[in-house]
């Protein structure tokens, strides 16, 4: 096995591991920073690596549109290209693909697309997605399917499903590569029967572990972590099981007491842009004009190398003068914040705390 | 005295020293990166100091207009701002002021002008970039001078150098701090007779050090150093001597072999963000198609961080997708190159071997 999942803990619900993969072996619950273009926005991968992150993510539509796969593997594969050794997952460029909209076109065979950098016509398949993935030889693949959007109706979710349950199988037949695990993707919408059969159906393929996509699409969060809780216990427990698109502290502790193990998310880096950092207690928006004498950290007895040095009215001042030393700043603090409570959350597990960890974390925490 | 020249070793016509100020002491010539919003752009002090960098410049207009002297006075001066413990020279406003042409009215008394930020009206004179200066608590101010553009006629270079003197003195009635040095800036255009007078004015008022302003404005090379070779022997040798907004190699090494000590200049971070590289035979475009494939490091043999890390190819990339990555690794390198050919050019003074170093380089080095 490429890809091996070893259970460590378990906890209330909640689940800390390891998982080995061809380019090391990562703790989980893990949250993996996004690299879309073969890059965590602003940071250097020694940047990542020394605030915890030990897997990233990496998104497929983009690097096949540009700079193109066959570049990427002239480069001797994504992780020499980007110089990021750590293991890396690429997502099967369904998500991105599907978003597009009145752009794309589906058929049983895959997708037909307009580039958003060109407008040229292009195509993604089953097959087309595992060759991209394997010339970027990334870790982890995932099976292409489709994201079903938010809401859908039972009609329509049902057909999505079994087709993704078909392209799950091509994606298995097409796939060979000694050096990359492949897992497949739960979908179903918010519909249990269709989140059961889907489970059945992928997982009687065996993949290398799970990603439960389709969530996190704009439902409400309750919603969410229902069909996670009936959908989790339908996957094996000894593959690792990962929700797809979920960055929040709160989702992720909910992922994390419902038995997930991987999580990835812009989030943290999106928001760090706009002027948002994350706490404790919530989201802090530096930019705003209270700030622009405060002297003291984002976050008081943060040890990330922002709260060390710099105060809220510098980086305030950063974010006035649009200066891109303030995306930096922020982004280090956001993803130091994220990974260092998945930190603390995969320790109270192995300690038998987690419930303790939960409802101190409830208790201060605000979804601002 | 706050600010000490030390002369170390001379070399046809060249020079080696040190320059202790009061955050410590540096080696001479040096060249100075521009960190203008009290940032160098896109790097962290970190990154500069461990590329050699032993004094930076900030802008004094930048920051009067933002965010306020008053706030980097509350935050403990511009070194605890924005986490830089080495020296810091900033300029005096005076060459950003004029640079607004159509905006800006100038008296005897100083220059009202209109903010590039918000079009509010404001007012600089010798005594208001005193006192924003020693708010910042910059090792070294500058004294406010009037930049002369190119080509400017007789009679306004000498009434405008006449009046740059009157502004020195004021400056130096004004000015009163115990932790910063003041420097004076020579002007007079192209006209020897008015940089004598310049000159024998400005060094009778016995500053700190010497600024050589008005030069690097449009005019040809040959007439620059022309102007430099006559300007420098009427400064004093136990003084420093700065070439102000100098900062390609050429121009730094023929500053250098006419005995100046320090330089600034945007040039290598500006154009790094272009995705513009520095290397020893002159610029390479890297965002150029012709690097799509070019898996090598942007120069050979160089151990900057970006050069031991990436290639060409990856940083072409980057910049193709916009990604803040490209500006900070290409940045890195230009100042690392910047920085370690002044290191070069410092130990060939040291080493009694200047003028082959010089004569190599001419060889080598193409102005493209």
């Amino acid at each position: 096995m490429v890809i091996r999942y070893e259970l460590q803990a378990e906890c209330d619900g909640a689940r800390a591991g390891l998982l080995h993969t061809p380019h090391g072996t990562f703790k989980t619950p893990m949250f993996m920073p996004v690299g879309t273009q073969a890059t965590v926005k602003t940071l250097t991968p020694e940047e990542l690596y020394a605030m915890g992150a030990q897997i990233i993510l990496s998104n497929t539509y983009h690097l096949f549109l540009r700079p193109g796969e066959e570049l990427i593997r002239q480069a001797g594969g994504l992780h020499a290209f980007m110089h990021w050794q750590q293991p890396i997952l690429t997502d099967s460029g369904g998500f991105q693909v599907f978003s597009l909209g009145q752009m794309r076109k589906i058929t049983e065979d895959g997708v037909t697309f307009r580039s958003h950098l060109d407008g040229s016509r292009k195509f993604l398949s089953p097959e087309v997605s595992m060759d991209v993935q394997m010339a970027l030889n990334s870790d982890i693949a995932m099976a292409f399917d489709e994201c079903i959007p938010y809401p859908s109706d039972y009609d329509y979710t049902s057909q999505s499903t079994a087709r993704t349950s078909r392209w799950a199988q091509r994606c298995l037949q097409h796939h060979h590569s000694p050096t990359q695990g492949l897992f497949g993707i739960v979908q179903g919408g918010m519909y249990k029967d269709l989140r059961a059969r889907s489970c059945a159906e992928l997982v009687a393929m065996d993949f290398d572990g799970y990603g439960i996509g389709g969530l996190s699409v704009g439902e409400e969060k309750s919603l969410m972590y229902d069909i996670l809780e009936y959908t989790v216990p339908l996957l094996p427990k000894h593959k690792a099981r990962y929700l797809m698109g979920v960055g929040t502290p709160d989702c992720l502790l909910e992922g994390v007491a419902r038995g997930v193990d991987m999580f990835d998310c812009v989030y943290p880096t999106r928001v760090a842009r706009n002027g948002m950092a994350m706490t404790k207690t919530g989201r802090l928006t530096v930019r705003n004009a209270k700030y622009a004498a405060d002297f003291v950290p984002i976050e008081e007895n943060c040890d990330c190398y922002t709260c060390q040095n710099y105060t809220r009215a510098y980086i305030r001042h950063l974010f006035k003068a649009e200066e891109l030393l303030a995306y930096r700043l922020v982004s280090i603090h956001n993803l130091h914040f994220l990974l260092h409570f998945m930190r603390d959350l995969r320790q109270s597990i192995v300690d038998g705390t987690f419930r303790e960890f939960c409802r101190q974390f409830r208790r201060v925490y605000r979804d601002r």
